[in-house]
Parts: structure tokens; sequence; C-alpha cells
């Protein structure tokens, strides 16, 4: 994008100031104007092309793709996200099913069922619905899944591909923010890009895929990458942030990300999903970022809900459908 | 460091230029001031430490750790690297061989070989000099190798390890500049810190090690890393390099780091091995740095050859002690 069409695009009132020998250019907003990354939009759209590719798969001869879902105890959040990811399961075409056990179940009986599912050559993708009770080893049960089912990419094998650039299922959330950035065609090399937020399963995939060089068997896409976290002292935050092309968050800090901080133009993608009370003492879902604020510096942003939220879902059904397809093409 | 002793340290002339209704500083520096990091002593020191560890530990009835290089093919430089290494097992009370291999060498002889040294409980690290030649298939090779005598950390179960800052191997390289800036004090803290190079046995496991939280089983070092590399504009590297309170450069490109990019006082490590033809026309190794020039703005410099160069072969008896130690108390 050229200086004047993101001028264009951002339909700012450009006032040039003459001053200290030099042209300076000052930007004044008058309204909203990035565009909106439509997370549901480009949701449906992925989940369309799995069962398109779903049916052909089937029309060959083969089984539906099945996803089994282990949900230990009664955790509510943990409840609504796998009954969003049977339902989406059942649009796209995969067959899935939710094995319930309760929270006081031993570790040894959960790595137990995980090894039948491991065995069991109907099973595609197996996912443990995090967080386990306390009582069980996280780390355990992520390795005891068998990394050709590991559709959350949990795996350490899986990890040390995904840090090698090797072929391997990508965290749904982080390739789903991938996958935007794509789909909105947001250019990425030699771009900079701010990560706020170091997790292993979202900040730091993202941080690896987007650095890296386009020529690995898992292409990366050319970026500088600025990892920033708790520890960033918010000055540095952000002189980094003003200078990125891309910045995205993903912390659970409610504001984190101000209007004054962003490059005009640049985009915005908060992973952030936070319930806050208003003031009229209403719960609301907000994200990391100012939405309102900065959508008027931004060029593009991801609202919270509609964002990246529903695009994790649509991601673990490509990873259920890429770990059926590899398990026929391994057994051949 | 406080602003007052980093002053007194850089020696700098400081002039104070009233302009623009703010006080600025500017800097005029009149001769070579950084501390130089002396990555020989430093090594020596660390072969000291595990030579003294091998001796109680063979004091308390144990066999000699031993270490078994495989070398495939005649280039020069691999000669000189294993022969280098083999001189510090011994110096350090390492039992060690080398096997040599004909450059023609089938993949399959060399599996088996490795697969040979994982099944002998007296051999604790195994390392296959890269590169191999062109017929074998180097990632093949690197997880061939026992991930516990895995003392060079290619295997992607180490790998994985790493990315989880769990207990691992660390690459000797990456291992030996952590190395350096924990012996210098040099604070890493909510500190920025740039990382030339994105090679997946340098310059990212220094980025996840050097980013991650302290707190977990192999700790992180809480800075705000930014990766740079071949894509990164010279002005946007640049404009990190500014802020930078380290730079680490390992890139293989002679001069990328100048004196104008550095902030006073930074600490400036240079993992670049370059061999130049001088004006004289004889031949000399170089780093990615200018030398002169940034040795007169920079608070702490590697040079090369003696900076980090040494590291790397102290960090590899270091793993392979490490090694020994896990194989022992793994199967007690």
């Amino acid at each position: 994008m050229t200086l004047f069409t993101r001028t264009l695009h951002l339909s700012v009132r450009l006032i040039r100031v003459q001053a200290r020998g030099s042209t300076q250019i000052h930007c004044k907003y008058s309204k909203k104007t990035a565009n909106i990354i439509d997370g549901k939009k480009i949701s449906a759209e992925i989940k369309a092309e799995v069962k398109k590719e779903i049916d052909q798969w089937v029309g060959q001869g083969h089984r539906r793709p099945c996803l089994i879902a282990i949900l230990v105890g009664e955790d509510p959040a943990s409840q609504k996200y796998v009954e969003n990811k049977m339902i989406a399961c059942k649009a796209v075409g995969i067959e899935s099913k939710t094995i319930r056990l309760a929270d006081t179940t031993e570790e040894s009986v959960l790595l137990t069922q995980i090894d039948k599912l491991n065995q069991d050559s109907n099973v595609d993708g197996i996912l443990v619905q995090l967080p386990v009770p306390e009582h069980i080893c996280e780390k355990k049960v992520m390795n005891a899944v068998d990394p050709q089912k590991d559709v959350d990419g949990f795996h350490t094998i899986n990890v040390g591909k995904l840090m090698a650039n090797a072929d391997t299922f990508v965290p749904a959330t982080a390739l789903g923010v991938i996958e935007l950035i794509k789909r909105y065609n947001i250019p990425t090399f030699g771009k900079n890009i701010v990560i706020c937020g170091r997790s292993k399963n979202v900040g730091l995939p993202m941080a690896l895929l987007l650095h890296s060089d386009a020529k690995y068997e898992l292409p990366g896409h050319e970026a500088t990458v600025t990892l920033c976290h708790r520890h960033t002292p918010p000055e540095e935050l952000e002189f980094f942030a003003k200078r990125a092309d891309i910045i995205i968050s993903a912390t659970g800090v409610v504001n984190l990300i101000k209007p004054q901080m962003i490059k005009p133009g640049a985009c915005v993608i908060d992973v952030g999903i936070n319930r806050i009370t208003t003031e009229e003492g209403k719960t609301k879902l907000v994200g990391d970022v100012d939405f309102e604020g900065v959508s008027k510096v931004a060029g593009y942003i991801t609202p919270v809900p509609g964002g990246v939220g529903p695009m994790t879902v649509a991601m673990l059904m490509f990873n259920t459908l890429k770990a059926a397809k590899q398990l026929v093409n391994n057994n051949n």
C-alpha cells in the first residue's frame, strides 16, 4: 500500500506544518476509519472450505474425519468451548464425541483413555480441553496424545517441528491469526510486527511463524518480530508499537493497546477476551485493544467478539481434516 | 548500572546543548572504551568447573563421561572443529573418540552407527559434525540420536522442550552467549535485546531463552526481544539497534553492526566468524561487528576471535557432563 492510498483509505485531514526546517505531517482523524477484519466471515469461509474438502474425501470412499474431545471436570467455560467445537464438527461433517470425566479422575485413568484413542484407527484427532484439574500433569497429558492425532499442536514433538518450520499442527488460535493476516492481504515481508504476550500456545507460535523464512516446509512470513510481555516497560511497548505495521495483542490486559501507540494505517489484531462490567452493571466482552480509539488510527482492526475468537474453532476443523488425511497417507 | 556510572565508565565528554527548549546530551568519544567480554577466559573458567565436577563424579565411583563425535567426509573446517572438541574433552577429563566415515557413506550406514552408540551404555553424548554430505538427510540424522545423548540439542524433542522452557540440551553456541551475558552481569530483565540472525541453532534458541519467563524449569531472561534478519530493512535494523541494551549478531555479514547503531553503553555480542582478506593480502578473522568503531560506543563487546567462539566448545563439555549425570539418574 502506498502512502497515497493509505492516506486516502484513512480519510485523514492532513495539515502540513513547516517547522524546524523540515516538513512534518500531522494527521487529525475525524471518524472511525479502520477496516474491520471480520473473523466471523473468514471463519465461515474456512469451515465451508473444510466441509467441501471433507465431502470430496468421503466421496472418494474414506470414512468421515473423527475428533474426540476429553473434558475433565465441570468448568462452565470449558464445557462451552467443547460444545462449540462439537457444533462446528457437525457443521463441517466431522464425526465427533466428547468424553466427559469427573474432576476427581486419576491421571492414570486419563492417560489410559488417551492411549485407547491413540490405538483407535477410527479416531483422527484427540484434544484434551484445558485446563485439567490440578492433580493432573498437563504436560504429561499433552505428550500422551499421539503426535499424529495432536490437533491442538501441544505435543513436544509438534512444538519442536513448529520451531524447525517443519509441517505440523499449528495451535489453532495462532494459525487463525495468521490466516486472518493472509486472507486480508496484510503484507508481512520485511514488516515490523509487535506481539504482546509470550504464551506457549498463542504468542510464541505466532512469533515463530511470522519471523521465519518463507522457504521452509511450513512457510514463515519474513517479518521482523518484537516479542513484548509483562516485563516490557510501557514506554518501550509504545516505542515498538508506534513503529509496528502489525500489532498482535494476546495478554488479557484491558486497554493495553491505545490509539497513541498505533502507526496510522497499521493492522491491529486483538486476541484478548476479557469479561468486564460496564458502568450500567452489565457484563461485556472486550479485548486488549481500545477498539473505539484505535479504530480511528489503524488501517485494519479485529473486533472482540467476532475477530480472532471464531477462527480458533475453524482452524481446529482444518487441523482435524489434515490429521485424517495424513493418517491415511502415512498408512499407505 | 546508573547513568552516572555508565557515563564514568564510558569516559565520555559530555556537552550539554540547550536547544529547542529541552536539554539534550551529546556524547563525543575520544578512545576505545568498551569492556572486552573475554570469551577465552570465561570458557577456561567453565572448563575448569566442568573438570572439577567430573573429578568429583569419578571420585564417587562413576565412569568418566564419554562423548563420541561422528565425522562424515573430509571437510577441513569440520575436521578442525572436531579436533578442538576432542582436545577440550581431554582437558576436562571426558573420554572421547571420533568416528570417521567416508563422504560416500550411505545414510543407512550412518543411522546404524548412531543407533549402535544410542544402545551403548558407555556413551553419554553423541554428536554428528555438520554439515553432512548432501546425499544424507540432516534432519533424519539429528533425530536418530537418542534425545538423552543429544548434546548438540538438535533433536526435535529437545527443540520442543527448549520452546517450552523445559530442561533440555541447549545448543552450545546459544548457551555460550547466555553464559557470557550472565557471567558479566549484563542485566536482561525488561531490557531490549536485538538478535540479528534467525538460525535454528543460534539466533532462534537465544531469542527463546532471552524473552521468556524466569520461573520456568529452564529459566528465561525476561527481555523484550526483537528478531531481525536478512529481510529487516537496514533503517529498521538501525531503529531497533539504537534502542537495544544488548545486540547479538549471528549473521556472517561483515560490518553489519556499525557504531552509529549502538546506544552508548550497550552490550554487543558478535557471534559472526568471517574470514576476510586485508588490503595487505592477509586473511583475517572478523565478526559481524565493526569492532574498532563500536567499541568506542558500547559498554561491553566481544572480540572476534576470543569472544563467543571459545564458548561453544566449553558448553559442549558442560552438556556432555549433564548427559552423563542424567543417564545415571534416569537409570536409578
